[in-house]
Order: structure tokens, then C-alpha cells, then sequence
């Protein structure tokens, strides 16, 4: 298979670890200002999406697009935004925002824009255990095993 | 079919139409500062790649990708950015922005960072003429008919 994955330290530090895909590691970012969610391939040093093989490609595209269907009906968003970006982290990684038209950054994109506004410990729970149940309806449906 | 197609009259004002796919218009964005295409597929009343049916989806996601590795390819660049927003265009698009590191906008993302610099005729022309070589190679490999 592949080589050991590494999670990029920056990733790491920025989101928690909310759950397994077949392919990724779904990741929260740790911004309450968004519901955030980052699917990162288990593939070492790939940094495009196209750099996949074309297995590992429609697998990456079925799990956006069922956590991205998910997403926006859980949280009743306005719209999704996608995005395999990659200039600070180079590892591969797909982020998945729920965007209000409320929201701190509407219209514009999220990057950049203030600051962070952490998870308290009791807002973290209780948002992990939406994103439990978020996770296995749509997700488990790709098992692969 | 699908209801007839009208391409965003925003997106209309801001790009040039500059090749089809089986699924989409090929758009090339009026910022001399990235070579930045979008894909847009001719389905009206989309906004989330996960409402396209599934056939279209696995088609969307094949001409994303043989773009995105033909761009990077050709434009010799640092990174690809490839995003569906769509918080101020409702219209289902997905950006493919070739990225460099000394380019204006690094390292973030390029939208909301100063203004457009439009091209000139002549380079216009030279660009799109690369274009269509570069767009005839990868993408007519997913040519439907």
C-alpha cells in the first residue's frame, strides 16, 4: 500500500481528529465561527487531488460529496464551500464550510479573515457527538471493507 | 434534458468562454494576475456539486482533474487552487486558479485581493490560443459523443 501516513503538524494543531473514511481523516477546525470540516487522504506526499490514483480520486469525490450533502443539511447552511487549496499546507486536504449568509466572512471566503474563535470543552462535545451521528449516515455508506 | 442553459450573467461579464466539455463551459477568468478557468456545468439551477446527479458528478470531478494536472502542467505552477464557493455567484462553478509562489495573492487565496488587472488584447489572444491546445490534449479524452 502506501507509506505511513503522517497528519501535517500544522493540520494537527489547527483541528481535532473527528473521525475515519475509508480514504481520509475527517478533521474539525478548531473555529467556532464555522462548522468546518477537512478530509485529508491518508497518502503520503501527494499534494493534488489528480496526484491520486484514480481509485483513490472517485473515493476523495464520493466522501466531499456526501459530507458536503450532510453538512448542509445538518446545519441548514446556505451554502457549502469546497476547496482543495494547499498553499500553507501542501499536504492534500479538502475543507468542507458551512457558510451562513451571517456568517463573520459573508461573502468572501473564510482564509484569512480575523481570528479564530476556539471551542470552549462543553461546545466541543456536544458538537462531536453531531458530527457522530452526521458521520456514519452518509459516510458509512462508502465503507470499502 | 436539462431546462436551457444560461451562464451567470456575473460570470458572463468577468470571463471569456474559451472551450466546452462534455458537461461544461470552460471560462477564462479577466485577471491577468492568475491563469484562472472555471468549469461551469450547463445545468440550470445548481449550486452544490452534490446536487448534480451522479453521472454528472463523476463527470464533473474528471474534467476537474484532467484540468486542474494539464494546468499545473502547463503553466509550470507552484500549486493549484481548485474551489466550488459560490457565495456571491449562486451558480454551481468550481475555480481552477494555477498559483505561484511569487504571484500577488500568495500564500492565500486569490479572491478579494486587490483589483483584476484585465488582460490586454495581444496577450489575450496569445493566452487563448495556448488555451485551446491545452484544453484540446486532456479534455477531449472525456469527450461524450
Amino acid at each position: 500500500m502506501s507509506d505511513p501516513f503522517q497528519l501535517d503538524p500544522r493540520l494537527a494543531a489547527d483541528t481535532f481528529l473527528v473521525g475515519e473514511t475509508p480514504l481520509s481523516q475527517v478533521l474539525l477546525m478548531n473555529d467556532a465561527r464555522y462548522p468546518w470540516l477537512i478530509l485529508v487522504p491518508r497518502r503520503s506526499d501527494v499534494t493534488e487531488p489528480f496526484q491520486l490514483s484514480e481509485a483513490d480520486q472517485a473515493q476523495l469525490w464520493q466522501e466531499s460529496m456526501r459530507l458536503g450533502a450532510a453538512m448542509k443539511a445538518h446545519f441548514a447552511s446556505d451554502k457549502l464551500n469546497i476547496a482543495a487549496l494547499g498553499n500553507q499546507v501542501a499536504q492534500l486536504h479538502v475543507h468542507h464550510i458551512a457558510r451562513f449568509h451571517a456568517d463573520d466572512a459573508w461573502p468572501g471566503p473564510v482564509w484569512g479573515v480575523g481570528s479564530a474563535v476556539l471551542y470552549s470543552d462543553p461546545a466541543l462535545e456536544v458538537l462531536k457527538g453531531e458530527l457522530r451521528s452526521l458521520l456514519q449516515q452518509p459516510l458509512s455508506l462508502t465503507a470499502a471493507t
